[in-house]
């Protein structure tokens, strides 16, 4: 068992110690890409299963849209293109031959459905129009980081239309209250949610909306965002309807995605000295079960203890290590690593005594379970695990949110201890910038909750808005 | 109600019509591309869960590889690239650089696996390595059939690694079994299952095995295939394990993969004059409720009827059309395009008779059920709906595959009435091209199941192999 570098010590090293030791992903040989193995992917499995319910209760049907775009496409949106034209993998032969125009493989699919849209919308009946798509997606990487930041990843991307801009916007921040709930209720991650600032908005979009989360570290991650995209793809792609006076109107339209990058999110969030620490609702096992025996007459009856207890455990995901090669002392930090929730450790004395000895990851706690009423009970244990994790990291971002009313204070803070810096902020792009280049971090959202009325951190003067900034991934 | 194109008549316009019409897909304006949409995509996801439920429970883990193969991957095994290199589609600029070495879009993924598991695996006790992978694979094409023939399509990939070659065949056996009892069972089409020919067989495979089915227009669908990729690419990716008395062997190997071209098999398997006609296992919705009425006060009689009904029909995948632009009619025809196994048709006589109206898809016989017992009823109605199917499929099948014994006699038959031809092989490839020249059919499959032996064909001597032949998608 090699030994873990401490988050405390270098964060960025531990979480790529965790991620390839935990056997979650790996940089694979093509420069910037990600392989993920399975024990990352059944992570993915889990999230991509429990948010496509999430979608289609919402009433919003899947489809899959074509890997290329034509470049004409890409170009047709000023703002869009020059946003994600560095980031462009282009295909420019196929088959043997050169092609006629590139094609894009696709950073986000706008400009494919876009052209769709204006095809498959004409009356006022086609509206609401609501699609959703898991896909791949390529933006160049020179720097990557798994799960962080990949040449490819893999994401939802919801794309809707509307016939007025309020409908565009309750959109918008239902499925920014999806994503917030989810990422609360499955992951255990808390996150604050509100706008991004112009500057960081989405190429191509009127407004933003976004959910941060602190990870352990104190840097900020974009977990998930959710556009209005006004009329702006709408205009160039001609998605008109006729509306109930027979009178031709541009559409209004929203797009929303979350991606793999979710994983990373939660391994910085609840990760710690001894690995991962997984959320028992998303959890590929929830309970791993280590027999502890020294000989095979011992072997037998534990055995048969493990079965008639994993008959009462069929509604969790479970697994038992009865790997012959490896202690039970290796295997505690193996599945520790690996952040399984619960393990519940079967020896003579438990066979004995009719109980169980269970051990939170979360907390270390050790528990002593009689046989009676176990389902109901590893229940509990789990559900308090779910919901202390989400406490612990919620009152971890409190204390790392601090409130500071000028760039020196600012400054002094987030060197020694980074996190979210809460402050006024007039709203212009050349405060924005000033804290950027004078701090490092960025403005990573402005708050839908705006608690109070301060003055801008930069300039001095009365604050429309409250901002909160922070060093990102 | 547009009126379809008769299959008899012309099969090809047909086919592009129901695909076209009953909302399942579209040419996207990328040439060779395809859009998948809401209700086709439906289909791919119900094929998609309950196939993947299976390869899980045969314990293979599902994982994600890179999109993009570097070139010097892919050019490794010689005959993998000669069989794929006219199909690819190549990424030439990454962000705004050009790239020192071009990336293939993946057409498949044994390259790019291959390297992985030359690292994964160090000794026996890495074995059987066992992977799965739902992706997107493109291989240009000219000539694009929606879902029989795209650019883009989506499939799963399975990998696996083996100590042995014999359990490399188990492994190529049991996932073509998989794939034969899937398409019996969901999508109630009968295959032939059976090996490919050396021409025929996947590049870089030593074997291939396939299931191929009879489309209602006499020519053959490739619906799946399993190669033994024997030790060809363990030995120039050098995946190499250290067996139990330490000495090195390269891994033996299997892939096995379907697409979304099984939509394109299911619809031209069933379909008829009248559109789609769907298995009930995996339509979207397997009944759909006709309302009829014609005043506001029946309607309200009929609405709690509905009612009453629908919270018996739980179980059931069913959407009720209130829809008032169109008359009971137009929605007849527009549901039987669409292929929903079972419409019922509640009205006054309904209502007043506590009684439900049924008429099946697949035979359009009407069924009058009274209310008592109705899911049991249904169920059953549904059993019967996919057991007809897939029973009148088999038939269709049999009668339409003829024994030839000389040349001249296949190209009466496959001119006249298209279908299989079966018929005694030499196994000389000289033989299998003049029968390809002469007819225009290919060695489609030779079977498991030898029934007789026979002569070749074309050469007269006697025959190792009984070949099916047709003309094939």
């Amino acid at each position: 068992m090699p030994t873990l570098t401490s988050p405390r010590e270098n964060f960025p090293r531990w979480y790529q110690e965790v991620v390839e030791k935990a056997d979650l992903a790996e940089h694979s040989p093509i420069k910037g890409a990600m392989t993920i193995k399975p024990y990352g992917y059944a992570l993915w499995e889990a999230i991509q299963s429990i948010l496509n319910e999430k979608i289609k209760q919402a009433g919003v049907a899947n489809v899959y849209f074509p890997l290329f775009i034509p470049k004409s496409f890409l170009e047709k949106e000023a703002h869009h293109v020059a946003g994600f034209a560095p980031e462009v993998a282009w295909v420019t032969q196929g088959g043997t031959k050169d092609l006629e125009e590139p094609l894009a493989v696709r950073p986000t699919s706008e400009t494919t459905i876009g052209e769709a849209f204006s095809r498959w919308i004409q009356s006022y009946r086609d509206l609401p129009l609501r699609l959703n798509q898991w896909a791949n997606v390529v933006r160049w990487e020179l720097r990557p980081r798994l799960f962080l930041r990949t040449t490819e990843f893999l994401w939802q991307e919801g794309h809707t239309c509307h016939a007025t801009l309020e409908e565009a916007q309750v959109e918008m921040n239902r499925a920014l209250k999806m994503y917030k709930d989810f990422i609360n209720n499955y992951l255990a991650v808390y996150v604050v949610d509100g706008y991004k600032s112009e500057s960081e908005k989405f190429a191509g979009a009127e407004t933003t909306t976004t959910v941060e989360a602190l990870m352990r570290d104190g840097k900020a991650l974009q977990m998930g965002t959710s556009h209005n995209l006004g009329q702006n793809f709408a205009k160039v792609f001609n998605i008109q309807y006729l509306d109930t006076q027979g009178k031709k109107q541009f559409v209004h339209q929203t797009s929303w995605g979350v991606s793999t990058r979710l994983i990373g999110g939660l391994i910085m969030a609840h990760g710690d000295e001894k690995g991962l620490r997984l959320p028992p609702r998303l959890a590929p096992y929830q309970i791993v079960i280590i027999p502890i025996w020294q000989e095979n007459s011992e072997r037998k009856l534990i055995e048969s203890y493990i079965k008639t207890l994993t008959s009462k455990l069929k509604s969790f995901r479970f697994y038992i290590d009865w790997d012959e090669q490896n202690t039970p002392g290796w295997k505690f930090n193996e599945w520790e690593l690996k952040g399984v929730p619960l393990r519940i450790e079967i020896g003579q004395q438990e066979v004995k005594q009719h109980k169980i000895t269970a051990v939170r990851r979360d907390s270390g706690e050790k528990i002593i379970l009689a046989n009676n009423n176990i389902q109901a009970n590893i229940d509990k244990l789990l559900e308090s695990i779910h919901n202390d994790l989400f406490l612990r990291h919620k009152k971890f971002t409190q204390e790392r949110t601090f409130n500071v009313d000028n760039l020196s204070n600012f400054q002094k803070i987030i060197s020694k201890d980074p996190g979210f810096l809460r402050s006024g902020w007039c709203g212009q792009l050349k405060c924005e910038k000033k804290v950027k280049e004078t701090t490092q971090a960025t403005l990573r959202v402005i708050p839908f909750n705006q608690s109070e009325e301060r003055t801008c951190l930069v300039c001095g003067q009365a604050s429309k808005k409250q901002a909160l900034w922070a060093k990102a991934y």
